[in-house]
Formats: structure tokens, C-alpha cells, sequence
């Protein structure tokens, strides 16, 4: 039995959406996706996330344009993407017909593998999106996102996983998205895994206070299959671990990741360069990334907390938030702390400290969750808290996304005079506004420079394409 | 059995020599002191390595006074040194009068453990530092230095240390200054150590491209006694792994530190701060720094390398520099790549690229070396490479300091005029030219100033103590 560690390459997706704020550009990967495609990946994570805004919103780029030229230059190592389940890669649920219509045309353009996950693992959330991945015939990995609760037990995960492999899931990832997961644990919850599944498992850890190295190591004990890495320069702090760190430690062992050394480096190089072009930060880790290992609450959450207290002029009540923190979570069933539920149950942290009475002010995100529109909690919400926040109204308990209309349909008249291909109605579909903005300039732009403007860019990648493959 | 493990704390000594130029201030220690003493740490190395010299040169503080300030303000707490065995604090073998008066004022003033460890791993070397620790009454803490090497197996490595143990060391420590140590290599290391020897074993690694958590993790498995680490703020990057970090692995397992994580997060707040304040930079790990994983050249050595090649305009030659360096190294005995003897090897490798002959022009001290003024090599030298560099010189195969004749008895009289107390004429003799000039100085501001001076720092130390207290 090979036991060689599969490594999935993170950099031009959750690397840089964690350190660059998800700024790098399409023509930033094109010089070096012929390197990266002979790395020998398992697979590389390139779309989804926040990605498909950030392009539309800040970059001016079509995220399905991005998809297709790296479709065209990543011949053989299979595309993954992160896929939020029923909310695809915005911030809410949507109807199921944008889940099916979104993942049949990735798949068409190039995604082989998609990585599904809910905030709250609650397995409904991802039925559609699962099913959808199965239908496109591409592979679907099944998500758990780990977290720290009496109810988050290596039972309930591995009751989550089995159920998310009935549902037809081909592989499952482990997402740790806070570097909250300990090496002793994963060892703990990945031997589980083993187990209990007949399926692949990956682990997927954020570096933050610096346990993700030694997490995988002790995974990678255990039997998990893929682990996910950055290049260097893009790895760190609130990134995922270095892939050139996790080679060294493996290389000669019976793990052995048969990368090479010499050509990570040359990929490593390349991105340095960009990095410092651009004036982007190495990922570090700092004091409040080591406070995580009490509280459990995420650094970015920290700094976004901070951030809310600095504008009422309350920094100063920061221990107390955290402090005020784990109570709110107890009371609202233990989500995971990830968007959009560490904003939930951070929101509701910082009314109850400033305000000097604990839920006074309940906002509308903290009401809907109560009610059920985001799915269901991992633990029963506490009774005096639902009574206080919606009183007698209706808690929803059918899957949220039951409760919408199809949309796509209708959407059709708004658009169609800025639409150039079918994919386009997705992007006005997932974002309205931004995606009617970009259409509308998009249009602008060639009803100017006309059909030429395309080709010019044409060329350009062309000329890319030649320098990477020197 | 008690298999928790114990953690030295090096921020004080090794972590701001690695991050810092070792420029933190005695100021800088006083007000956290007390803290650090209460953290429950095995042991604080706070002294020796390269603190003697920088503390009269470039700080103009007397590096015994920060010893005795030091020591009455940790009352708890073990405090260490790092001794370079026969180098003592400096940069070549000094005779052995003067390591014996050395750690006979070091012990006398407070320091309650000695690592002692030669570039060669030479026991010759290290037997007079030994002796005299033991004389003392202090712990004698024998090193064994980490390379990579046909020669460095773990046999040779059991024999080293068992021959230390033998010559009285209380306990062993692997010093990977490259950190090059890598994980499931440490398991086998200090397996067999442990099998091998009835004293402690202790890990000092340094961060570097990102082994040493890991490596710890799996030392500790394999029965390392205690680690070395840093806090938050001045640990990664060439400095130790930080505390939290270990601690928060390690905490509700059988190796659980016991070290409070609150209390770690005050002191590195404290030290975050004074890091700020100062304008220093974090440990990063940079892709010089993964390059050691395939050429096992230390991230410092290059840095001098591209120096050294900058001011000869040749900085294109690095890569072959770099392939040339393992060539000079195996013909020089395998010498692990630390101060001197990675000056030694990386100066002949600059002479034999940019010459275009090897061996043209053979500098000095590589001639030392290789006629064994720096100690035994690991290995035999190349015959024709000896040939070449010394002909038929001499070469000494007993240990170097026994051609060094007394030297404290001579030198009273030349500082006499400058002496306050014994200790002076050690920092004399370590370093005549600095230690002259900063006894001179220290005398010059006293004679303006008056004795009131001294009245007046002193005030100011009590007034730091109690903010410590607090
Ligand atoms: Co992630
Ligand atoms: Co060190």
C-alpha cells in the first residue's frame, strides 16, 4: 500500500484571499501556471471563494473568462474550486436552479473537482450542490469544518462524514479554517475518518498560530490522503502551510510527496516577485493569531471585532467581548465561527457588552438565524434566548433553500442586453449589483474600443503562454 | 512516569541574537522579568553567545552587570548560558585559564546552567569548559551540533554524546542552529540517545524554513526531556519556535508543558511592544530560508554569500557557490556549517567559483583549519586539498589550546588603571581592543559624573522593579 501524501496547491485561491485580500490578477498566474501545472499537484485550488466577486467587483476581470484561460494552460493537473454550498460562492442561500446551473457550466469550463462546505455542516445545505457536482461528473468533496464545542466530537464528525458519503460525496476535507485543529486531535479525528469512510480524506488547515505543519504531520499519521499547501511567499500566517516545508518533512519517509525541491523554488520565486511588485505583506503570525489557542476566536474575527469597537470608542471593552464571545455561542447552538457566523455571534457579542444588558438589541442576521434561515444549528438554541429574540414567530425547520423560487428565468429580461455568453446570467443571478455593473462596463468598454479590444487581449495571452513554457 | 515536557525560554539570549542583532537592552528585560521568572519555564537563557561581546560594543552595558541585575531579579527561574567551550563568548580558542576564570565569576554571579558546544563537535574542545562547570557546582550541559553529512550518522552522534556523558555533562543538547533537524530524523536522534544515555536530552532548534515545531513534536515523542523556545514576538524566522504555540499543542496530552497560555500572552504583549518601539522586524521564513532543505546551506551563510559576491560585482555566480560549497565542505571533513568554520567553507567556495581554479588562493584560516587550530574534523581532510594548502606544514592533531599559553596573570597590569572588580579583566582578555575601550569609557563617564552616577542607576532599577512586581 503507497502511502505518498497528495498535496493540493492553494495559491492562486485561498492563498491569496487570505493574504492579498484576493487581489491577485489573472495575468499575476498566467507567466507561471506551466510550472505549476509540471509541479505534480494533486490538484490546484484556482476559483470560488470570494474570488468570483473579488474579480467582478474590484478587479474588472470575468471570473468565468479567468476560469477558461486557466482551463486552457493547466493541462494536466485537475482544477478545484470552493463551492459554499447552497450560498455557491456569495453570502446567502440561493434558489437550487442557480446552484444546479452554476456548478453544470464550472464543470463545463474546467472545475474537476469541487470542494463543498456549509458554515453550520448542516449536510441540507449541501444536498443540491452535491448532487449537481455528481450529475456534472465531475468530483465532489464533501466538507466538515472543524471547530471546538462539547458537541463537536470526533462522534458527531465522523456521523456528519458518514452521512455526507451516503450522500454520494467522493472525498472528504477536514476544513479548518481558523487553526484552531491541534496535531493530537487531527490525529484523533482523521484515524476516525479512516475508519469509519471508504473514501479519500484532506486536510485543509489555515497556519494562523502555527500548528498547521505539525497538524498535517500528525494527519498524515493517521492515514489522511491530500493535505493543502502554498508556495512560500503566499503561505504563513493567516495562509495555509508552506508546501516546500511539508515536502522536507516528508521526503525520504514512506509519506514522501515526490515533489521537487528545485522546482518549487522556481515557483516560489516567481510569486516573491509578485508579492513585492505589488506590496503585499508575508503572512505572520501575531499575538492575536496566538490567542486563538484560548478562546477559539479567529484572528480575522479579532481584528473585525476591534474594528466595531473602534468605532463606538469602546476599544476598551475588547476582553469583555471575548470574554462575552463563548457564552452568545453556547446560547446559539455552537456554530462554527466562519462567515457569516462569526459575524452573527460577534454582532450579538458586542450589542450585549456595550449596551450593559445582554440582548437588548437582537439584530435581524442574529433573528433569521434563530429562526432557522441559515440552517440548522449544531446544537439546540437556548429556549429563553429564542422567546426574547422571535418570540411566537415560526422557526423554520425544512431545508431554508425549499423556501425559494427558482430565479433564473426570470432574471433573463433584466440582463440580456449586456450578455455575451450563458454564464453571464449567473453572475447577474449570484450578484446583482455587481454583476449588472460589470456587464454594463464590460459593453461600454467593447461598444467603444469594438471587437478588436478582444483580440489585443487575445494576443497578449498568447505571448504569456510562451513565457511560461521557457 | 512523568513525561511532561519542560521548555526553556530563549527570548532574553538566542531569540533577539537571531532577530534582533542582539540588540535588546538590559531596559528592555527589567520590567518583564518578573514575569518571565513566574511563567514556570525549566530555565531562561539570558546570557553568553554573541550578548558579551555586543553588550560592551555596541550597547556600552556591562554585560556582568546585566548578570547580576538579571539574577536578582529572576529568583525562581534556572538562568543559562550559551558557552562557546574553549571560544568562551568570542571567536577563537582563548587558553584555559582564562575559561576557567570565566565560568567560575559566570557561576559565582548567577548562572545556574552552561551549554557548552564546539563548531566541531571536538569533546577536546569542550573538556576544559566542562571541568570547570562541574568545579563550580553549576549544570554542565553538553552539546551535540546538528549537520547533515555522510560522517553525522546517528551512530557517530550516540558516540559523541556518550563520550560527553562520560566526561561529566549533566545533559545533552541537539543544537540545530540551521534548522535542519527535521522531524522524523529527531526521532530517530533522540531515540537513540535516549537509549543510549541515562541524562536528559534537551532540542534547541531554530525555525528557519519551518521544521522546528514539528521536529519538537515528534523529539517529544521519542522522549526529548525539554525544548527551547521563544515568545510570540521574537520567535520563527531564524529565531526558536514561539511558546504559545508548543505549549498549546502539548496542553491535555501526556507532554502537557503546564505553562499557562494568559500568562504567556502578557509577557508577549510586553515583548510586542518593546519590538515596536524599537522598529523590529518579525521572523519570517523567506525562500533562502526553504533552500536549506536542498542544499543544507544555513539562510545566514547565504546572506553573507551575496554580500561577499555583491562587492566582487558576481552575484550571478551564487548558484554556483552553492554547488560548490557541499564539494568544499566534504573535502574539508564535513565540518557542520556554523561559526567560523561556515565563513571557512563559504570563503573557499567564493575563491575556487570566481578563480576559476579551486584551491587557487587559499585564505588563511582555512589553512588554520586544515592544519587543526580549530579542532579534530568531522571527517579526514582530502589529502590533495591538504597538500595543496600546507604542503608540508605541521599539522597538530592535540587539542589547540594546549599550545596556548596563561594569559590573566599578564594582562593586570595593562587595565589595572580601568579595573572595578575582577570580572573586568576577563572582559579584557576575551575582547582587548572592545573591552579596553569600554572600560576606558566607563571610567571617563565616571570621573565626570562622580560616583553618584551609579547612585542613580540604581535608583532607576529599583523604580523597574516594581513595575515589574505589579
Ligand atoms: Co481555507
Ligand atoms: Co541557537
Amino acid at each position: 500500500m503507497s502511502t505518498q501524501v497528495k498535496i493540493t496547491d492553494t495559491t492562486l485561491r485561498d492563498a491569496h484571499q487570505s493574504l492579498w485580500a484576493t487581489r491577485m490578477r489573472t495575468e499575476d498566474m498566467l507567466p507561471i501556471v506551466g510550472k505549476l501545472d509540471e509541479a505534480g499537484y494533486h490538484s490546484m485550488e484556482v476559483w470560488g471563494g470570494a474570488t468570483f466577486d473579488v474579480c467582478m467587483r474590484y478587479l474588472k476581470e470575468d471570473p468565468w473568462e479567468r476560469l477558461r484561460l486557466l482551463n486552457k494552460y493547466i493541462r494536466k493537473t485537475p482544477l478545484q474550486m470552493l463551492l459554499r454550498a447552497q450560498n455557491v460562492v456569495g453570502y446567502k442561500h440561493y434558489p437550487d436552479d442557480v446552484v444546479r446551473k452554476f456548478v453544470e457550466k464550472a464543470a463545463e469550463n474546467g472545475i474537476d473537482i469541487f470542494r463543498i462546505f456549509d458554515a453550520l455542516n448542516d449536510v441540507r445545505n449541501m444536498k443540491t450542490a452535491l448532487e449537481a457536482v455528481k450529475e456534472s461528473g465531475a468530483h465532489a468533496q464533501a466538507t466538515v469544518v472543524y471547530t471546538v464545542s462539547p458537541v463537536h466530537t470526533i462522534d458527531h464528525y465522523v456521523e456528519t462524514a458518514t452521512t455526507l458519503e451516503n450522500m454520494g460525496a467522493d472525498s472528504i476535507c477536514i476544513k479548518d479554517m481558523a487553526g484552531l485543529l491541534k496535531p493530537y486531535r487531527a490525529y484523533e479525528l482523521v484515524t476516525a475518518f479512516k475508519e469509519a469512510l471508504d473514501i479519500p480524506i484532506q486536510v485543509h488547515s489555515h497556519y494562523i498560530g502555527g500548528l498547521a505543519i505539525s497538524t498535517y504531520l500528525k494527519a498524515i499519521e493517521a492515514g489522511a490522503d491530500v493535505v493543502d499547501t502554498a508556495t512560500a511567499s503566499l503561505a504563513f500566517g493567516s495562509s495555509q502551510p508552506p508546501v516546500e516545508t511539508v515536502t522536507a518533512i516528508l521526503s525520504d519517509t514512506e509519506y514522501d510527496t515526490k515533489l521537487e525541491l528545485e522546482h518549487l523554488f522556481d515557483i516560489d520565486r516567481y510569486f516573491e516577485q509578485v508579492r513585492r511588485n505589488r506590496g503585499f505583506e508575508r503572512g505572520v503570525t501575531r499575538i492575536t493569531d496566538m490567542q486563538t489557542f484560548s478562546h477559539q476566536v479567529p484572528g480575522g474575527m479579532i481584528s473585525n471585532l476591534v474594528s466595531q469597537l473602534e468605532q463606538q470608542d469602546s476599544l476598551d471593552r475588547i476582553h469583555d467581548v471575548l470574554k462575552e464571545i463563548p457564552k452568545v455561542r453556547k446560547e446559539l447552538g455552537y456554530p462554527p465561527l466562519v462567515t457569516p457566523t462569526s459575524q452573527i455571534v460577534g454582532t450579538q457579542a458586542v450589542f450585549n457588552v456595550l449596551l450593559g444588558e445582554r440582548y437588548k438589541v437582537i439584530p435581524d442576521e442574529v433573528k433569521s438565524y434563530i429562526k432557522g434561515y441559515y440552517g440548522k444549528p449544531p446544537a439546540e438554541i437556548d429556549p429563553k434566548i429564542r422567546e426574547k429574540a422571535v418570540g411566537d414567530e415560526k422557526i423554520i425547520t425544512c431545508r431554508p433553500a425549499d423556501l425559494l423560487d427558482p430565479m433564473l428565468d426570470d432574471i433573463k429580461d433584466e440582463v440580456e442586453h449586456y450578455v455575451e455568453k450563458e454564464e453571464d446570467y449567473i453572475s447577474y443571478a449570484l450578484f446583482p449589483q455587481v454583476g449588472l455593473k460589470f456587464l454594463k462596463e464590460r459593453k461600454q468598454e467593447k461598444d467603444i474600443f469594438g471587437e478588436n479590444e478582444e483580440g489585443v487581449v487575445k494576443e497578449e495571452e498568447e505571448m504569456n503562454f510562451k513565457e511560461i513554457k521557457e
